[in-house]
């Protein structure tokens, strides 16, 4: 099966659909745990598999670092080296270098950079970036972009035209999406002509699906709204629209109305690192006094591993003895959570009862916030 | 169910047999994985069914400090606190209390110390290890007992006369094993007469059970097995036997040729840890240099779910990014690693052809050392 995807139904400006890939279909809109350096954090494949993951997103620049994307390739690719065969998606790697490497010099042909693991120096192009992502072989690839802050005009103005003869340039070195998609990304801030003037340079190179790229990088929770209000439909309705970054509940919940179609984030397996968990009411953290000698779960109707097998005061024993296992529970839940929450949104989206679904969701979830 | 022992097959001294439990059989000879604080560190008890751990052990010293015993039994016990629902077997305090914490006091009557997570001072009795090993509910309880050092004879001599009125006291405070059977423990050091003395004064007070205590302390390799070669011997042939805190592939195979049954170390998941795994050809580091790019698993006949599906090269790569899932993916394989031997020996047995499967064994596993 090469790379589709079907448009089923729509509610408003929320979607559902199938994205069809060589390594299987992805229902959205669908939220895809991260697994940065080939390895969901504390989590095994087959239990990302049973809670019902259908996307996981490996990190470029960090696979690229170590082990080497020739290493992964030399082993079969990304799907048999971490031992998922589901769809996977890589980032362009332009993000991590400009967030954790040491740069030295960007210039329009590219960037150069020191790895921030042992400070060797290194460059990346979007051809480079292709030729890694090629190597990994993900099912669907990200175009190299430049991520500005969102409200320097100046500065974004600057990113969206880099950003556009990057595209430009990926799109040549990866001209077949047969086995691998490459996606394009929007830039523009917060600025709706820039936006439009990316979106509109993006659409005549054809790409099989879009990100809206620069949101949630600083910007507050309605700056970015407001830009998917506008930014959203100005990608073509009949691909898919990839909202990168971005998991907390909430945020899924008001992105998806606006017609996003795929999300992806660190937030649900870095904060069960951290004790959190999400609750219909919010979030809690398990090693807070209240839940020491509670019998009953996270969440009496949630389906995972944990939920299904281990108390609230199990979990906090687990986490005040700094026990391994804390991390593989939490993560467990969290990525459950946030899968079961994009189920429901999606069958609402096929019932027409989504903006129900999305106001009680979130007036229960937000009360406590 | 309750608490029973079937002896099966006898070849020369070594034995396989049965341990009927209230939570179900335990085929010996048996190696239990530890569970120090009601949890395999980093592993899941799905995975630990998976890979046929009859038997699992946790630390009544831990979970007494951690989260305390009294809370273990509100919320249903051990098995139904970490989700296990084969058997358990907790150990008496003791060992831990003699290693981990700052001892304040010790007389005939029980041990004062300090807890080495808070400095709390706390006091542990015959009576009060068997009120602690019953709040937690375990199949298989330890008398409480002094471990010596094994080679200094007056030590070893005050050793086992506290250790045999402490058992009294024991068998005293729990005298029924219809829900929780008593294990006696043999002291004695390397001195035949003391472990004699030890094991007839035990075997007077009907234990169900009984371990060969004070080895893998200090002693050399030959000294135990010299010391299993009298000492095992002594304890009641129709009745388990249980070689504490002994888990090295070697030592196991020697034990068993010489008449243990049950077995528990943290050695496996510790190791692994480290990076550590046990292979047919000895152990070996998994971030060495030489597993780089080496598609094959740990051991191409294991059945664990780890060498099913992850190449040497992969878990070096968790193991050098110090990703939480190598240490779950090297102790899957090590338990199992070890469970296939114990396994393996137990078939032997039934075939008379022990002898012949460890000096195979123990040829090509030491042929490295």
């Amino acid at each position: 099966m090469t790379f589709s995807f079907e448009l089923l139904a729509q509610d408003g400006g929320a979607r559902a659909g199938i994205i069809h890939t060589p390594h299987g279909d992805i229902p959205t809109p669908v939220f895809a745990p991260v697994g940065t350096a080939a390895t969901v954090k504390a989590v095994l494949p087959r239990d990302l598999r049973e809670m019902g993951a259908s996307l996981v997103l490996s990190n470029t620049y960090h696979l690229y670092l170590r082990p080497g994307d020739d290493l992964v390739r030399e082993i079969g690719g990304l799907h048999r080296f971490m031992a998922w065969d589901r769809p996977i998606l890589t980032d362009s790697g332009g993000f991590q270098v400009f967030s954790l490497a040491q740069i030295n010099k960007i210039d329009d042909d590219g960037v150069t950079f020191r790895s921030h693991i042992d400070g060797s120096k290194h460059r990346l192009t979007p051809e480079k970036s292709m030729q890694i992502q090629q190597n990994l072989g993900a099912d669907i690839i990200m175009a190299f972009d430049q991520c500005p802050p969102p409200t320097d005009r100046s500065i974004v103005e600057r990113a969206v035209a880099r950003t556009s003869a990057w595209a430009a340039r990926c799109r040549a070195a990866h001209p077949d999406d047969t086995t691998q998609a490459l996606f394009g990304i929007q830039q523009g801030g917060i600025f709706e002509d820039l936006r439009a003037q990316s979106s509109a340079f993006l659409a005549d190179l054809d790409f099989p699906g879009y990100a809206v790229g620069g949101l949630a990088v600083g910007e507050t929770k309605p700056q970015m709204y407001a830009t998917l209000d506008y930014a959203t439909p100005l990608l073509p309705a009949h691909k898919p629209r990839y909202l990168m970054g971005v998991g907390a509940p909430d945020d899924l919940a008001e992105a998806v109305l606006r017609g996003i179609d795929m999300f992806d984030c660190v937030l649900p397996t870095r904060i069960a690192r951290h004790g959190t968990v999400f609750t219909h009411d919010g979030t809690t953290n398990i090693r807070n006094a209240e839940h020491a000698r509670v019998e009953t779960p996270i969440d009496v109707t949630c389906s995972c591993y944990c939920c299904q097998n281990f108390s609230r005061a199990y979990l906090r024993h687990l986490v005040k003895a700094g026990e391994l296992l804390a991390h593989t529970l939490l993560s467990l839940h969290n990525i459950r959570f946030l899968i079961r929450h994009m189920e429901a949104m999606r069958s609402a989206i096929f019932e027409g009862s989504l903006r129900q679904y999305t106001e009680a969701f979130l007036r229960r979830y937000l009360a406590s916030a």
